[in-house]
């Protein structure tokens, strides 16, 4: 038979929340009745804006007549209509990024994962710890040397550059995913610094940019000088419309990003990754394309932010609990996510069993993120408000009894 | 900046159909007023069948309602209710696949070029030629040995393997793009015997299955005794249901596949292309999914079945015209795509231009498939009625000229 990528044996044998689903069935298993309460998974709850569902619903019309009917799409890409919202958006964050700069995806999952394939191996990976797994995964696949750059207590969770230390490609999330913490427009612009005297890539999540309510905090990395010649950006509207079962993303390929051949040529990103893409994805259903350009209108706009207005209590209440308990933490503001100290040294894990055998409640053990999750743990605000009431009650009395 | 991929700088700077458009358009440029008709990229134009569309409008009425609103897919493999589908669907074809072999994905494409991935780069390919570009490229952008079996006019563009050479993985597609030819159960048997001696695996490309209408040709490699252990099969609604611009597909790996560590441990297939796609794939758009199992109930298959008859009867005018000019081909019954050799012995891209320029339709040169492919043309069945009668008028016209 044919042989193994042998990367794939350096992996958890899982997925982080497959394993977390793996252990929640189980414990449903055993406790048919009990009152289970999710904030693990980071998944939305709030049903899509009624002006995206109208939206899609009508590009689902169009397919089904003749002359408005969509095949293929030519680039791949995105359609226009789609890719000029998004340009507009980024206008309003304050970054000039032109329409043919943005590539339209089925979700950030997809092009994050993928987009180290068009990078030789000999690269050195830089990523903060803790992280969202796919930066760290998608290059164990390849074989890629990981160096990390530690958040912890000490910096609030927002790790900086070691200029010691070289790297090729650095992944820098903001607002953190799993740790709520922002980077100020000075961090990113030290960011910038150090990928500039280091000729690295930085790729930028901003999937949870929505979240942002302070002014002063950047809500795309192309908002800092420089941004342009070294950062690629990659969203989503997961998180920003709810767009989890729905997929679609986007990725800022800026045309001055490049990158380097053997000969010492410089070669454009945007061409290479439109090559691979070209060979491996056909584009985003034209319906979905139609939902995700609705978000990007006016009454999109307003609908869309009721939902974030939404969940963004819903972290008030959470941070509240943590407050009062006297729990240290991190996010809340400016993020959905509220990633916590565990009470009296636990571990991730150890915390994450308690939680759900206890009072029902699901988390996601910060030990999953990497070796500086290890004792804290992340909680969601997408809930509904109802059950994080609940859920931070039985909280309460967890953390008081313990 | 990080260093390329270099792998990427083997490949055609572009993938063949962005070369195809760029030549559209600078016709067009120099030539606004004429009436092309374009029956090259294998993309259909008959709208998508009513009753796939109310399935989708009535799955994107559930995502505006909290109570059915779906967000992210557990498993990112596909809903049930689309895989109990697909599997009931293969019970029909003759073939016994369960749900959980099943893998639904956002079009063959991305499934075909992506599940290199899992593979170790020195296991040697092979690829019929001619044949689709994904399956060279995908594999060059790994830097893997590709090894080729001749389709030509002696064999009636049906390649058969040569027992004295070895192969890893072997890449098949009938009915074939893009020559229109397929296999028979006993050529398969052989096939499968070859990949077993091997110890290979087959990646079988099973996308235009539907237009197979010989009783005895198998419409999946799964009709086949022994495939379990040897195939993988990635078939698409693209060209059955029109959906290349809704974006849905499937992938079977059977439990029984198997890929081999360097310690000669014998590794699940399906479970190293879960892990892939944990990290790498959210799944498919919901609403996707109910368009797509729309499809395969009996309304579904009734209406998509007329569309198919439809191109199928564009194809008959195709060969008829061929037949009557004396022009030699393959393909047009079983299949979307008539495979035709230049008239004059011309080259591929000669005849392609000259095509373009004199009777202004658009087909695709061979040459872009392979070596083999040289001197051949393929012209698509997928256009309008009046259309491929006109373009067939203005092919007579112009090879009785020539």
């Amino acid at each position: 038979m044919p042989r193994l990528n042998e990367n794939f044996l350096k992996l958890e044998k899982n997925y982080l929340f497959i394993n977390i689903a793996k252990k929640i069935n189980a414990f449903k298993a055993e406790n048919p009745d009990a009152d289970i309460i999710r904030m693990g998974i980071g998944d939305v709850t709030l049903p899509i804006a009624p002006v995206v569902i109208e939206a899609m619903k009508k590009g689902c019309d169009e397919m089904g007549v003749k002359e408005t009917f969509k095949g293929y799409e030519d680039s791949g890409a995105g359609y226009d209509f789609l890719k000029n919202a998004v340009s507009e958006y980024y206008k309003k964050l304050g970054a000039d990024i032109s329409p043919n700069e943005i590539r339209i995806n089925d979700g950030a999952k997809s092009d994050c994962g993928n987009i180290v394939d068009i990078f030789g191996n000999d690269n050195i990976i830089l990523v903060t710890d803790p992280a969202y797994p796919v930066y760290v995964d998608s290059n164990l696949m390849n074989g890629r040397k990981i160096i990390y750059a530690d958040s912890n207590e000490e910096n609030g969770f927002a790790a900086m550059p070691d200029y010691s230390v070289h790297a090729d490609i650095i992944y820098l999330c903001s607002p953190n995913n799993p740790t709520g913490s922002v980077y100020t427009k000075s961090q990113l612009e030290t960011w910038i610094d150090y990928a500039k005297k280091n000729n690295a890539v930085i790729i930028y999540d901003s999937a949870y940019e929505a979240f942002i309510t302070d002014k002063d905090i950047p809500r795309s990395i192309f908002c800092i000088d420089g941004a342009k010649e070294t950062c690629i950006e990659m969203c989503s509207l997961s998180k920003t419309a709810g767009f989890t079962g729905m997929r679609c993303g986007y990725t800022v390929i800026p045309d001055a990003l490049k990158v380097k051949a053997s000969d010492e040529t410089e070669v454009s990103v945007s061409q290479i990754w439109g090559r691979r893409q070209g060979s491996k994805f056909n584009g985003v259903s034209y319906p979905v394309q139609c939902a995700a350009a609705a978000v990007f209108t006016d009454e999109g706009q307003k609908q869309i932010r009721e939902n974030i207005a939404y969940y963004q209590e819903n972290a008030r209440i959470i941070s509240d609990t943590m407050t009062k308990l006297g729990v240290k933490f991190t996010g809340g503001i400016n993020s959905p996510y509220i990633w916590f100290k565990c009470p009296n040294n636990m571990g991730s894990w150890e915390f994450f069993d308690l939680m759900l055998k206890e009072i029902a409640v699901v988390g996601t053990p910060g030990a999953g993120f990497g070796k500086n999750g290890e004792g804290w743990f992340r909680l969601t605000a997408f809930g509904d408000r109802d059950r994080t009431i609940e859920a931070m009650q039985r909280f309460e009395k967890l953390v008081e009894s313990i």
